[in-house]
């Protein structure tokens, strides 16, 4: 007789964006004229930039001839395009095409990555945390019990974000074995910046733990001295995987691509993970889609990053318009900066779900209750700079009226 | 300190495929000049369906413009696939689009699928296999030890296939929890017939237990009594997860879609597994690109249908032209009838490898060997229908002259 994985009864009953999603939709059909402005989940508003466009219509035509068609692709992602990632994104830090994996999205990565480590690994993860990181390893067996009290998976590392540590992570005093990071963060938008990002990577080697470290934001980071990569950091390539994505860099999300980054010189168990990582891709997966592919390495063109580049800036503007905008009504703000995501403090310790059903009903606009991504995160609220100007303009508009 | 998963050490070195490839690469190297055939991995060879090319030249458009671009797609895939899969696919079957989940390949739900059951689940898997089956289970931890005199894992019913039974699968005596079927099978080429398949059904009735069943290959059967979906059986909606691909029916190997159905019947522990499938999927995937779905949709217009079942009247042809001539060459031939695949057993006794290196070395022809897909695989090996007229007949006066 077959059993269920019972650890999925131990995760909440729906993942946060399925649940904010019902939410908005119940509203809807009962406010069917409601003009409804998301600045909720970090999806994109602009078009995918032209030269993505134009390499769509010219691998397409490829794809219909056969002196040109391409079936299965490597596993690892076409070289053409992990040569541009190596090339650009990590000028001077030498992360070969080898090191380079091409998938569908930086969340199947993270969620998939947990198997490749033993099942007694503990989880360190910050708290409020992007809830991919906590469920897939909930799934997988890693969380121990949940404890209704405490609103903690008892066998977790909860690394607290707070006011009173500038959402920046302290180290933890436990033993921990795979750290999640993510910086620029999601949820808070605040970032690490050299120094603390180097504790980070020096405790991993004297620990011998990894890093998985996040940094599908890093094309919104601004100031000079906040690293892009992790391996900016001295030795960091012996402890840290990076996850990066096309999603917010150049408006991928309905198009799907990403990478993971595994450097040659981590070893696990004297074993090179990279090793282990192209058995597991090769066994589990069978490549992105080409037209995708050269949609990706479409955005390495001189005229591609001036497309990104300027959707970026776009996006940067939303952010300090909201960041201006959410300060003069009295919120106190964090994020924004070098950030699509804005983390902000609810008035008179008002709780995240009552603030969001609050300004959805009043002032028809989405947010996200911090509440959803940790225990930390209640009385604060996330929201995103990824919708278009004018429905940005409106919304803070719509909200000025009801604070 | 973290440990590696260490049931990536009871896995082959590399997937079957990998090293296949390395074996041709090798040779080529060598011998620059030779001008090699694969009959081997099944890869399609004709261009994608013109219909595809138009739906993707059309999509690309929309993502390029502000009014018509799409973000992040609903995790299950887009309801207008599922309504043509759900109306096309499995008309008279009552499967409705809310049972079908879109993904980037029927590998990835496969392997991926493995995490909704118990740990502890005991997997039925035939011998030979598709590795992908045997695998994912023995990373998650289900394999137990392997025994090097067996060549088994320990934990793992084998359920063999074989001359003996006409490559049949009969009902284990051991219990076991989940059950993988394939039909037209990978890679035997031999198909279920109602009265086997239903055999199965009422044994997972019976034993609540669950068949995996992989109907990749159904657009390749052409005898009525053969069922192209398990869901043909009664009851098997109580009992049974199908997984289909456009990659095979379509030519979409180098574009990546494919589709999971979980009927709502389908209860275990009390649970409907379509409720757990989509948390998992929410989770742990964010959709298949727009553009790909669109050109899926292509294929169930008119003209789609026409373009496709030329495409796999070509297949089926190179297929009974490989099986005359294997046939003619004294071989004993399975498969090639209602399957893009032949399993020919060799002659003199010959071993799969040798053969292998044989056909390589003499003919500059790459074939699978039997026994990378398992044990009972020896003395056999896999030929594949999917490369072009041209290629097909090329390999087959080349083979001509070594046998």
């Amino acid at each position: 007789m077959v059993n269920i994985n019972k650890n999925f009864s131990k995760l909440q009953n729906n993942y946060l964006f399925s649940s904010v999603n019902q939410k908005v939709s119940n509203y809807t059909s009962s406010n069917p004229n409601a003009h409804i402005i998301s600045l909720g989940i970090g999806d994109v508003s602009l078009p995918l930039p032209q030269v993505c466009i134009n390499a769509i219509h010219s691998a397409a035509d490829e794809m219909g001839n056969s002196q040109t068609f391409k079936g299965y692709g490597p596993e690892q992602g076409y070289e053409f395009l992990r040569e541009k990632i190596s090339k650009y994104d990590f000028k001077d830090l030498n992360i070969s095409p080898d090191e380079i994996f091409i998938s569908d999205g930086a969340k199947c990565d993270i969620s998939n990555i947990v198997q490749l480590f033993d099942i007694k690994s503990t989880i360190a993860i910050t708290d409020p945390v992007y809830p991919v990181y906590l469920d897939s390893n909930v799934i997988y067996g890693r969380g121990g019990e949940y404890n209704f009290d405490s609103n903690f998976f008892e066998e977790i590392v909860y690394i607290p974000l707070s006011e009173e540590n500038c959402f920046v992570p302290q180290l933890p005093k436990e033993k921990v074995d795979i750290i999640y990071l993510c910086s620029p963060n999601n949820p808070t938008g605040t970032v690490l910046d050299k120094t603390e990002l180097s504790k980070w990577v020096n405790y991993a080697l004297c620990n011998k733990c990894i890093i998985l470290f996040d940094s599908a934001y890093e094309s919104f980071i601004t100031n000079d001295n906040i690293p892009h990569s992790i391996y900016e950091i001295e030795n960091a390539k012996k402890v840290a995987i990076e996850f990066r994505s096309f999603s917010k860099t150049a408006g991928f999300t309905g198009l799907r691509c990403a990478f993971t980054v595994i450097p040659k010189e981590l070893y696990i168990d004297n074993i090179p993970l990279i090793q282990l990582y192209k058995r597991f891709k090769s066994t589990t997966f069978n490549g992105v889609s080409y037209i995708t592919q050269k949609a990706a390495e479409a955005i390495y063109s001189f005229e591609g990053q001036n497309q990104i580049t300027n959707n970026i800036s776009y996006y940067l503007y939303n952010a300090k318009l909201l960041k201006d905008s959410f300060e003069e009504m009295n919120f106190k703000v964090y994020g924004g900066t070098n950030s699509p995501y804005l983390w902000i403090k609810t008035l008179n310790n008002m709780k995240s779900w009552d603030l969001f059903d609050y300004i959805l009903e009043k002032a028809n606009v989405v947010v996200t209750p911090g509440v959803g991504f940790g225990k930390n995160g209640e009385n604060f609220f996330r929201i995103t700079a990824f919708n278009t100007l004018e429905n940005t303009l409106m919304a803070i508009e719509k909200i000025k009226k009801i604070f």
